[in-house]
């Protein structure tokens, strides 16, 4: 590390002579491996990134030259040349650094990305605020062939292609791979792009047809053919001035390029190929396993763990395979999120009935209302928080036709370690709604299972929201049963309070009302909310609390709130749930302490409200 | 209309020889022309898409090949061919046919739609459907140029492309207009297409560099350059096998095209060109005005409307040149819709810092997000309904980062002739959860000006929303005057009640609090909701009602349920707003008065619900 440690800033860099920047290299990719390894995190994809970020900030002027990672998983590099190196040890963790860009933890970090594929976009607004304020410095975007496969990306370009005056570079960094393998039309494109039979094919054909002395007059016909008749390349017909395929890997293929890209000005796309897991033998084998590992020996490598409890994710994926063997009308749907969602079962038993779209939400609903629309089930596999991207296609495709598609969201609530970008908080408050919505939220994973029976089985659309990670331990069965459609369930006796708790709230809710000897309902659903059990236990106690693990505005208890306020019941009612405030990483447990959505902070809510368990009501005539 | 009143289904139309069809063809544009100059409604597109729904109905097997139209405004020729010729003086009307496809209207109608860039995602989904389930139908997606530059049907092109057994038929049709003028690379690249250079530079080339015996050897070159080398077009490059362009006018090159491509497997593309307004010469000379029309004399053209009241869109037209004028760091931004919008006067005075950037909702906000991190101030005008498109990015590069992002959300509320798929119903209850956002509701044209300039002047997130159409006719004043944030005012002092009215329901909450005696809130602010004046209002009231036109579930009526909670306030409160169920089209005040929110309707409601005045508590103790 001895060139590494000097390294606290781009300027330290930039000093740096051309020949000791692969040594740098070497230092940097072992120095993430071993930090990675001690914080666990995104691997695969920092280590494809290690030559490419040593190149970007060697020839750009960082930070006036703006860099946009897309999606931002694989910033580590650029962390850690960017003055973070002593704090990767903090990372994804509590008041650590984020796995992330963001833009309130460096000045180097000029835009916060997570989701896939805006990167285009916030540098084409760099680079027009550049020109529209006569500043000189460039824009670059930093995408994935993977996020470029949704359809932002493409919006992008086609906005971004008719600016010829602008500093705006979009680099694709193609490794060939989303989180899961890739797929789509465009990944076959690139590919031919990468294989080189690009070019190659045109030179062949011309010198086994044509005797020697026409080659000239050949290749003076390919370049009309490459220059006139139809441009070399999809990214050009977009107006932008493409360079590549080149090695990501190899500095001195980077660093020229890079400068003299630098000199043109327009729109320019440099495609630069680059291997996920790069340096590190196992993480080059199985880049999906190194892709976000927990701690591990890299020596040894990632170990399988012990059999420890089942996750929502593997709670869902089991039910899929059931429910698909007893119903040949469900359609798998994942937007590129196979492992993620816990679809590879699913795609390896029912292949012919998996789809995975790419990173593309709101083709993925759209698409699988068009399959409802025939009679077929589909199931959409998603995480909340990229149910986000789809919100329209939900709303105008699904909903508003009342067409039967089911809705898995996966990583509803608080995630942990990947912080406020990918935060599952608002799908109640956005869900709830939309008319024709039914939402239940999984208390436990068994209930999960049948939650996910009951909308499957429902004919309209229907989401069941589950936490990420394990949950309390119940046993899951093999049925397929469903649930009353609207209907809650009472799991504690108490007296005066009436804990209203939804999905994961349900045990922390219990454990408080042991200490209160509060009555705990399970309500199970959000849409249609169970009114009579509402007004049941309004009129039977002094006072309802509700708890989610979702955002309080708009949220679940509200709907709770509007059912009194529809029954005519006045009754005291205390919301618990997540503040109005986004949520930065850290241990999914601990965050949720600290919004005080335990045990401990369920009761404490409501004895400081309600003075130790006596309603205090306040009514003024 | 000897032809065309024979036809009361596609099926009568397969019963006439192709002779007839250029009749048919004139009569019907005759038709359409009386009917909509009658109804108003879109004109322009469906005068653009005669013979090319003839056709389609001619060629396929209709409704059991499926044709999924884009957009939808174009279906009128379609809905005349498939039973509803005398339905159409009904068209937008309430109780009457809708101006879009619907699944519950006909089985024709395969595929509700009304928001761009959906059809290639339901048809692939229709297509892989009756892979799946072996039945051997096709599946058409008619598409538009300007609905082409949506993310959305890259995805889907993306996702199709790789499908080499489905009977996938992808129509363009390519009028060389969006709503507004068309922008984009991908504009300028369909336009190259069509202009024939595309395959005619090439073999111009051949003939002009080689000598005759050669041209043979030329030939085979470039048929390998367009085979081998680089596929003819983007549309190959995305695994699709494309035929075009052809005159989309012309039954005789559009009849035997479709017949080809009937017999071809896989997904196929054809590029259509049409003319929007063609056969109607003041329509094609001017289609964007011709593009929704009111009433009008086809003979005379739409004539200018006397001066009327000012509407909501003129209010934000006029405020964003006073305010660009007034701050050079503005931006403004529009997907597509300078008219609908009221930005033409911006471009015209301030062409540097307008921005259209297509049918291209995600980009347009990530786009503004990247402006906002430069220091620029960029103003997003969009309908609210559109907004739901761009609703991650709102969330995750917009709000995450509190980035200087001003909404105008226009058509907020319930929209009239367009009926449920444009309702802006939602946008309280999906914003109102998200941190750092502040959201106004107009009650009138001055106050809507007001909350404009308090919204640019507020440094995060904000968003102003205005109905559609005109309001009560508030003189609007030149100041860029701002309100305080987060505070509401009393406009009416009475007793016993309190409405808490939100936006355009103050008005009809005035109205009814005379009739009551109660008092009058104008809240303003959604968010930050002024909960002092809820308080407040709460300790001096023996009730609250809350008003809003948005969906109750989730609204500002429960934000200010939610604030009661916060505060331990128990009070009986009623909630008013629109109900939980899709509204169909139908005149905006027809439709507001069916669902209460008239004065009549509101007074009607707290007399019920409070007994004449008297609230009745319900508590249980």
């Amino acid at each position: 590390m001895n060139l590494l440690k000097l390294i606290d800033s781009p300027a330290d860099l930039r000093r740096l002579p051309r020949t000791q920047l692969a040594q740098l290299a070497d230092e940097l990719r072992a120095f993430l491996l071993d930090s990675v390894s001690k914080t666990g995190g995104h691997l695969s994809s920092n280590l494809g990134t290690v030559e490419l970020t040593i190149a970007l900030h060697y020839v750009f002027n960082t930070p006036e030259d703006r860099i946009v990672w897309d999606v931002g998983h694989q910033t580590y590099p650029h962390k850690i040349l960017t003055g973070r190196r002593d704090q990767m040890h903090t990372l994804r963790q509590l008041n650590g650094i984020s796995g992330f860009p963001r833009r309130d933890e460096s000045d180097y970090d000029t835009f916060g990305t997570a989701h896939s594929s805006t990167s285009i976009s916030a540098a084409l607004g760099m680079a027009l605020a550049a020109k529209t304020k006569h500043e000189n410095r460039h824009a670059i975007a930093v995408i994935g062939d993977g996020a470029m496969t949704a359809g932002m990306a493409f919006e992008a370009l086609n906005n971004a292609g008719v600016y010829d005056d602008i500093n705006l570079l979009v680099i694709l960094n193609d490794n060939d791979m989303s989180i899961s393998p890739p797929v789509g039309a465009l990944n076959r494109y690139l590919a031919r792009l990468m294989s080189g039979q690009f070019y190659a094919t045109a030179k062949n054909v011309g010198k086994s047809v044509l005797p020697a002395p026409m080659l000239e007059l050949a290749k003076r016909l390919e370049e009309h053919a490459k220059g006139m008749v139809v441009p070399a390349t999809m990214f050009e017909e977009f107006g932008f001035n493409y360079i590549g395929p080149i090695d990501g890997h190899d500095l001195e293929s980077l660093i020229p390029t890079l400068q003299n890209l630098k000199h043109l000005k327009g729109p320019q796309f440099l495609h630069v190929v680059t291997k996920k897991g790069q340096g590190y033998k196992l993480a080059e084998a199985d880049p999906v396993l190194y892709h976000g590992p927990g701690k591990f020996n890299p020596a040894e490598g990632i170990k399988p763990a012990a059999t420890s409890k089942l996750t929502y994710t593997q709670v869902f994926g089991d039910w899929l395979c059931d429910m698909a063997a007893h119903d040949k009308r469900l359609i798998g749907i994942t937007p590129a999120m196979r492992e993620g969602s816990g679809m590879v079962q699913f795609e390896q038993r029912f292949p012919d009935r998996y789809y995975d779209v790419g990173i593309a939400e709101q083709h993925a609903v759209t698409f699988a209302a068009g399959l409802a629309c025939e009679g077929l089930k589909p199931v959409v596999a998603i995480y909340s928080t990229f149910l986000q991207r789809a919100y329209d296609q939900l709303i105008h495709d699904v909903a508003l036709q009342n067409l039967d598609v089911t809705f898995a969201l996966d990583r509803s609530g608080l995630v942990g370690a990947d912080g406020a970008t990918h935060a599952g908080n608002y799908d109640i408050a956005f869900l709830r709604c939309i008319p024709n919505m039914v939402l239940m939220a999984a208390s436990d994973e068994s209930e999960c299972r049948k939650m996910l029976s009951t909308a499957f089985q429902h004919n309209g659309p229907a989401a069941v929201r589950y936490p990420r990670g394990s949950g309390v331990g119940a046993v899951v069965g093999k049925d397929l049963d469903t649930l009353p459609l609207g209907k809650g369930e009472i799991r504690r006796e108490g007296k005066r309070i009436a804990i209203l708790a939804f999905g994961t709230m349900v045990a922390p809710s219990l454990a408080a009302a042991d200490e209160l000897n509060a009555t705990v309902a399970n309500m199970r659903f959000i849409k249609p909310l169970d009114t009579d059990l509402v007004a049941q236990l309004a009129q039977s106690h002094d006072a309802l609390v509700t708890v989610e693990e979702g955002a309080v505005m708009g949220g679940a208890g509200s709907a709770v709130a509007e059912a009194l306020a529809a029954a005519g019941i006045v009754k005291p009612i205390l919301h618990l749930g997540l503040p109005d405030k986004f949520i930065d990483h850290g241990d999914a447990g601990q965050l949720l302490a600290q919004c005080g959505l335990d045990g401990a902070g369920i009761a404490a809510a409501i004895k400081k409200r309600f003075d130790k368990g006596e309603p205090r009501l306040v009514v003024n005539n």
